[in-house]
């Protein structure tokens, strides 16, 4: 099946150099990013679909890692409530990779008018939400064509990682090798191929992750439903156990993201051997060599420390999303129902 | 199917005296409760499983009608990275019905230490959490014996609303009248059925609802999942339009539950339409009239103003719940795989 190429795989093989590109832009801005923080004390994110899965990647690493409390905002609270709340302590980020979601625009202006401080996360130089804010990250993914997001989410994570630098988690050295791991799993993609034979013809699928990997595993599980147009589940490690793990049965597939170290690590190889002896069958991406001796099948993940994990494991689900949607028939560059730019309510 | 009598059909029908109880208890902290979080400036809830519900209804409660900064705190930022936050701007608000999760009592430990003040909503007085909280608000449920939380999981929302009143909300006239709304919806048990026939041979269920009626909507799906022993997956309207409303087909039963008055039932009446143009069968609860004539099956709801409109509502999803689980052959009261105290990790 490798020898299709679609405008998905190329837009994943582009993404060292949109690393590179982004990181040039947005490390600069460091200094700017902490005097805007400077008097407050929590980074509210605004975000949907695959943006919202990068925010949960930045609400974790302000947290463990720059000791920033750190959450993710309701838009309904803005859009729809029009609550009255003080953010005069509150940095909101926005995350849109077009910088034009209406909703967005609406909790940024909302925002603003009760005390925030704005950064926004856009791909559009010129979107609403980069003119809008008082720090724009602009990621350097370059235009996206295929319907799945993968560069811009990819550039998303990375302009997550440099607030989280600016605001005192220490990721420079470690962001720095971050576009050649990538480069190394692209060159890989055949790897993932055990993975997609296993998934093909799966009924059920679930996808899961811990901390900071959950919104790998969040967006690993939309991007697959989205392009395979099946429903797929994505769960928080805690919700899958709490309740669902019981329903688990021989039709499931399960998807396991997992760092090479931290302290998710062993808790996550425990769930894989528990998902196995339920009957599912385990695919784990990413994770140490007894994590991968767990799992049924295992995609190699990279060799990065777990707080920039993310921005290198989300690579080789992205080849596992294109690749499998292919084999189940469909075009992974523009499936059915599916506009680039989000919209919430019809109106 | 209404000849059998389980014990959950007995706990769902003790509600209306177990929130009288509650609110008796509750209503004269509420004092205490404004002393605590006076010089504060959020709330952050700490909580799994259906606490989690209920904690997702207290933080829409605490924004859209006090005013109050709220957010669900991650506990593996406790529990497994021990993040250095600064809290002294937090109250914390630790809810679980045992009162002796494990996890959350480490989370109220750690919480404590980084400057937070403590509050914990629990059924059992002599717990933990009771124990170690600043203001314990303690619900009057009584012993739950069945499996699936009910009586204790409303008389949770009832002590979220007592904190909101407390913090600024304005709801001591309509709590006084959800007991009476509650008896009447367990006197109309039958009007239940339409919805368990359409349920009971479905392939795929999902549930949705949206800001104060969210919480509902993920209980509901987590309540049938455990019952009926299905995949069921619970959404936030939002997450159901980006992407997965792709993949609805005509075999999916998606239910959604709405107030019957506020900012999101037209949004949800205009979902429901739009489930059913994708050929879903759609099953409603609450709403009003055109939301009702929107849904293939209608159930009704409470005659109760949108913020405590999820006291009423919660009342015919359980309902369901229970006489589902039986149409479908299993034991509500004891699905399999499930204990009452929730654990996360295995240690």
């Amino acid at each position: 099946m490798s020898s299709i190429v679609t405008v998905m795989a190329d837009e994943i093989a582009e993404q060292p150099e949109a690393i590179r590109r982004t990181l040039d832009a947005l490390l600069p801005l460091r200094e700017e990013l902490r005097g805007l923080f400077a008097g407050r004390r929590r980074v509210s994110f605004v975000a949907r679909g695959s943006s919202d899965n990068a925010a949960t990647y930045g609400r974790y690493l302000l947290e463990a890692c720059a000791g920033v409390s750190a959450a993710l905002a309701a838009p309904s609270i803005a859009t729809h409530y029009r609550a009255d709340l003080d953010l005069t302590d509150t940095l909101l980020v926005a995350v849109s990779q077009s910088g034009a979601t209406t909703e967005i625009v609406e909790c940024v202006d909302w925002a603003r008018s009760h005390g925030a401080a704005i950064v926004s996360v856009t791909n559009v130089a010129d979107s609403p939400l980069a003119k809008g804010a008082d720090v724009a990250l602009v990621t350097r993914a370059g235009p996206e064509v295929a319907v799945p997001a993968t560069k811009t989410y990819l550039t998303q994570l990375v302009a997550m990682a440099v607030l989280a630098d600016a605001l005192g988690a220490d990721l420079e050295q470690d962001l720095a090798r971050v576009a050649d791991e990538v480069a190394g799993a692209v060159r890989g993609a055949e790897l993932v191929e055990p993975a997609v034979a296993l998934l093909r013809d799966a009924a059920h699928v679930v996808v899961t992750g811990r901390g900071l990997c959950l919104g790998t595993a969040l967006e690993t599980a939309l991007k697959i439903e989205e392009t395979s147009l099946t429903p797929v589940r994505g769960y928080s490690y805690a919700d899958l156990r709490h309740g669902p793990i019981s329903v688990i049965e021989p039709s499931v597939v399960a998807v396991l993201v997992a760092a090479s170290d931290g302290p998710m690590l062993e808790p996550m190889t425990a769930l894989a051997d528990d998902l196995r002896r339920r009957g599912a069958r385990v695919v784990g991406i990413g994770g140490d060599t007894p994590f991968a001796r767990t799992c049924d099948v295992h995609v190699p993940g990279p060799d990065l420390p777990e707080p920039v994990a993310p921005l290198g494991l989300v690579v080789p689900a992205q080849l596992l999303v294109e690749q499998l949607a292919r084999a189940r028939g469909h075009d992974p560059d523009n499936p059915r129902g599916l506009a680039k730019v989000t919209r919430t309510d019809s109106h």
